[in-house]
């Protein structure tokens, strides 16, 4: 992995949601970049931190609703677009999850996933594609990231709904989820194809197990969390220039 | 929609499972074609029947353990390999699925998804997110192809599970579905993207409601129903050359 041995100099975003996108796209005066493939729904910006070369991509909305692409098809697709013709040192997941009371969760929390990424919902009970469906693609470990910034760490595990029945939530804890979402291990499964280390970042919007339906406690939270995660954003891209990834 | 007009010349085809490709592989004497991007897993062939230009996908293997990429990630990004370079008169999605006793389907019933194509398994209980993640992307109508050919029509619902849920069975009833299977949504996304015609020809390997498990009556039927799906295939190419898709 020579790659990894030099410091990191690019880094690749990749956010579901414009509204958690734009404050970091703000706060880094990032601008748009032309897509190579107009016809895809992903949206690029780039820019500079510092030494760091940035770019973000955003999975665009769905034209027929103007609502935002969220899950799988479009965190692929978008991973895709944003990998096809950049390399970072590394490839960042931001976005908001549901966490887990019983873990001591509290909204606005950030979780660098450090412990894994799987899927909850991809149930194909023939042994082979059970484990491959599961996902576990690689992620990178980040110990002095997450101790100097005092973040907390855990795995993510991702599913298409907003919601969790009883089965989803059999199989978030059979998965020793940390944090519930809906698109990191795809995204996760692009990075791993395209050879690309990953690192998904996860702020809590609202609790699984809670009473409260998660669509009332997201809308509920969602603005406090993603101030959070845009904080967090700033402060680890600050952290990563001059490092190597295996600094981090 | 000049593009419809004019006979069809083109076929693009994608597979999720090479076992279920193979056969067709075989009986159109398709060569493999280098993908431009060596880093996906998806496998290009391409070829000749008659006057079509014919090029087909596979969404390859999970090198960890060597068994295929099915479900809607690997359905995505290979379709994209497909159409990024190549843009087909029509898009076919053939593959294996479950079928409904109470619509009486038999094993190795052959269903032409005219339909509609949407998901079961993306709920998000916010209005505008909710209509977005049923799918229903467009299909193409084939009224001369099914009644000339005598195959059946339907509607299939997709999701990443090859079980079923008593959650899973509200949201296929909802939905109206005639077939369950784990890429047809997914790959019906990515057309509609690239404005592509889209038509899923699916294949019933099991039946959803039966107390037998979907893994048992898969393994069992598996064969059976790709024979069936290989010589639709045929028959179904055989059809389409020098028609317009507005002919089929």
């Amino acid at each position: 992995m020579k790659l990894l041995m030099t410091p990191i100099e690019k880094i690749g975003i990749v956010y579901a949601m414009d509204t958690e996108a734009e404050p970091l796209i703000h706060a880094l005066s990032l601008k748009p970049l032309a897509s190579p493939d107009t016809d895809l729904p992903g949206q690029l910006y780039h820019g500079t931190l510092g030494k760091l070369e940035i770019r973000l991509a955003v999975a665009g909305r769905d034209s027929r609703f103007n609502i935002q692409n969220i899950g799988t098809n479009a965190a692929v697709l978008t991973t895709y677009q944003l990998l096809k013709d950049f390399k970072p040192s590394i490839l960042i997941n931001p976005g908001t999850a549901g966490g887990f009371q019983g873990k001591k969760a509290r909204i606005g929390d950030v979780y660098l996933c450090t412990n894994g990424v799987c899927f909850h919902d991809r149930r194909v009970p023939l042994e082979e594609f059970r484990k491959s469906m599961l996902g576990f693609y690689p992620v990178i470990q980040t110990p002095r990231l997450a101790s100097e910034l005092h973040f907390k760490t855990g795995r993510v595990s991702t599913g298409n709904s907003l919601d969790c029945t009883d089965m989803d939530l059999t199989h978030l804890q059979l998965n020793q989820a940390d944090v519930k979402d809906m698109e990191a291990a795809a995204i996760a499964w692009v990075a791993w194809v395209k050879k690309v280390p990953f690192l998904p970042v996860k702020a809590v919007t609202d609790f699984v197990e809670s009473h409260e339906s998660a669509a009332e406690q997201f809308l509920a939270n969602f603005f406090v969390a993603c101030s959070y995660l845009t904080t967090s954003m700033v402060a680890i891209l600050d952290f990563m220039e001059n490092k190597k990834v295996e600094e981090l």
